[in-house]
């Protein structure tokens, strides 16, 4: 029988949990494949450390070109995370012709385009179903199943560590701060959870999202991104009061000139499938021009289900590579420099939340000041009352409206001296 | 470049659909395979119908055995429906060692494992994404992304013409018979919807997921099925009031020696997403043991939402043709023959209306059998009051409480003198 040798850089819980997956399902893949599958060699940091899996000593190295330049290596398996050194040994294993699975969001995020420029060229494949969604399929889903159609919007949910907390936040009235020390103590957050609920790591798996949907290569740099600090409890409980959820999305569109891309918190029905993914859970929801909408919903991290994304590319892999095929999965991602349409040009519709003094004449100035602009009002709340002077709030949802408008508004309104402190601006979305 | 001969069976609105998407994306296919997708011939009913797609009348035939004994045939879709003349020409296709991609769910409940075990001896493929949940990519997933996991257990939406029903008496608070007629007049229910309200259609799906999700070979006959005829407004109104909705589903689970296979309406909590899958939309759920949780939401029927699905498959086969490496979707596909649980030693959590003559002692004569036989009361309401004799309802929820238990406790409590009528049983699941 013939074997496929593969290389691993990594071996943290998601490594271990490749490895172990790959001991217990041999004689399923061995049936499938008519080939073994090896773990021919394994960089690690420190040789000595505890894992989930038992590893043959004379496997490890800590010397990640070991692996990378390995003779007789089939499929280079990242696993390690970070920009560098898993740039070079990606490029390094793609040039020599060696196929790669990765689960590097940031990687990809960042040198994604370039990397599938040099596996296309070398006729290897690239592979990183883990790299968004965890063990979601969505990586799949996009590249294979909707060949046939165009995408024409997504929505997702793929910030484990936002969506606990925002699920906190609603289900216990928690303050952004207790959520956050939670997810914290329950491993849910990292230490500097920046990269995390300040939307970052959202936008790096909406560019790699965006390539697989829309063919769009976009620096995720220039992504509107907008993270989860500045939600307060009452927030959540208007949302609650209109009928919705708050959740932190990571948003594209195809509007054809332009890809609007976006991450921030937004108010989603509570009676959508989307607005129940709660907890850890992350989701993406896709529609469609010929499927209509998708949804998939599940695990977006964890040594397990990361390591059975993995191990599904490790097989697509390894098939290609044995019938000769292999850099078929690279072949149907087509990537284009595509224009970033401006947060400015977006239309949605809005929940506006103004703390103001409660005094005559408020309601009608603010709406005015929304109507110059074209901004028309579907409901509007005013949240208790108070002869002291002390903020009340007056929340609104808008019908469809341009961020443009909304922002001019904003301003003029900030400026009255009825207004005591910053507009809460939340986006409505439908996904 | 080389050419990949598709044969089509049937070309009413799934396979015009796919015909107009081999067309839209042809470039983007040969990209993809480094090959060109034809379609060579298509048998029709009729050779001067109207159809959504251009076909070239020479192509076109009435005689289905032109298409699979055509010579050069790489492909064979069958979209026509119906087990016969569908199951001859496909095995006839897979015993010439063409691959067959199917759209037949009706086909692959009752003939499946047969067909299977002719393309794994003949090295053809067998593709059937769209049999179940049209556009909803849940074949492949269970075939490839869980490839390294093991499910413990599955529930599906994926009758849409039940699932619109059931939205309709919940949201409208329709009867049955309405929300029906209104599903037929949109064109979601057929003239004789027996196969889908009585759950039929879904127990045909349910067997061909279980195939992919626990390797079982089931008979679907055997398949303990309820539909949807029973339910009346008043048991939405009383799911709701204890936040629930109900939903039919097609719930799976791999009990180690035997299999759990059956089709229901159940309760299912508001706050979870399958709760929320509304109107014609389908879903699968599943429980990976390493994966935990994965839905899928989308499309179940419809032109191109199924075309999309029968060209992904197309794509794979066709893949696998070009590389020689035909077969291999089946390679990961292993049977067995396992034995079905029945419904007796089902546990789950129970919904029981029972209509009674309004009477002191009822309460605690229901109370009695019910703790007689082990089940526990997690709730109980009764509605209104009454002092001539019309029939009130008593409504309760159980603990966990087995199956049997339950149906000797409504035999003993059915026979008192203050039972109006039969028990309205509904299984509350968590999905």
């Amino acid at each position: 029988m013939r074997t496929v040798r593969v290389g691993l850089l990594g071996c943290g819980i998601v490594g271990g949990g490749v490895v172990e997956l790959l001991k217990q399902h041999r004689a399923d893949f061995e049936a499938r494949l008519g080939a073994t599958i090896e773990i021919a060699k394994v960089a690690v940091r420190k040789e000595d450390k505890e894992r989930i899996t038992t590893i043959d000593p004379a496997l490890l190295t800590t010397d990640v070109n070991e692996v990378v330049q390995m003779e007789g290596l089939d499929v280079l398996v990242e696993v390690m995370g970070g920009l560098h050194p898993a740039y070079e040994c990606i490029k390094a294993a793609l040039e020599r012709g060696v196929s790669v699975v990765t689960a590097n969001k940031m990687l990809l995020a960042e040198r994604g385009p370039e990397l599938l420029e040099i596996a296309r060229a070398k006729s290897a494949d690239l592979a990183f179903e883990a790299a968004v969604g965890g063990g979601i399929p969505v990586i799949r889903v996009f590249r294979d199943s909707l060949a046939s159609d165009h995408v024409e919007k997504l929505a997702g949910i793929v910030n484990g560590t936002c969506n606990f907390v925002l699920t906190r936040m609603r289900d216990d009235g928690a303050s952004f701060a207790e959520a956050l020390a939670d997810a914290q103590a329950r491993g849910y957050a990292e230490a500097d959870p920046t990269l995390d609920v300040d939307g970052h790591d959202a936008a790096h798996k909406l560019v790699v999202l965006a390539m697989l949907a829309f063919g769009a290569e976009v620096d995720h740099a220039h992504v509107p991104t907008e993270g989860i600090r500045g939600l307060e409890p009452i927030d959540h409980a208007f949302a609650a009061r209109f009928g919705y959820a708050i959740k932190h999305l990571a948003i594209g569109r195809d509007r054809g000139d332009e890809i609007e891309l976006r991450v921030h918190p937004a108010l989603v029905r509570r009676e959508t499938p989307l607005a129940n993914v709660s907890g850890v859970l992350n989701a993406v929801a896709l529609e469609g021009r010929a499927l209509g909408p998708l949804l998939l919903s599940g695990r977006g991290a964890g040594a397990f289900p990361t390591a059975v994304s993995v191990v599904a590319d490790i097989l697509d892999v390894a098939q290609g590579r044995l019938s000769g095929h292999q850099g078929s999965l690279v072949r149907g991602i087509r990537l284009a420099k595509r224009p970033l349409a401006s947060m400015d040009s977006v239309r949605t519709r809005y929940y506006l939340r103004f703390p103001v003094r409660d005094e005559p004449g408020v309601l009608s100035t603010l709406t005015g000041k929304l109507g110059e602009r074209g901004v028309s009002i579907e409901q509007m709340v005013q949240d208790g009352h108070s002869d002291d002077g002390k903020p009340v709030q007056v929340v609104l949802t808008t019908h469809e409206a341009v961020e443009k408008n909304i922002r001019e508004a904003l301003a003029a309104i900030e400026s009255q001296s009825f207004s005591l402190g910053k507009t809460q601006v939340l986006r409505i979305e439908q996904p």
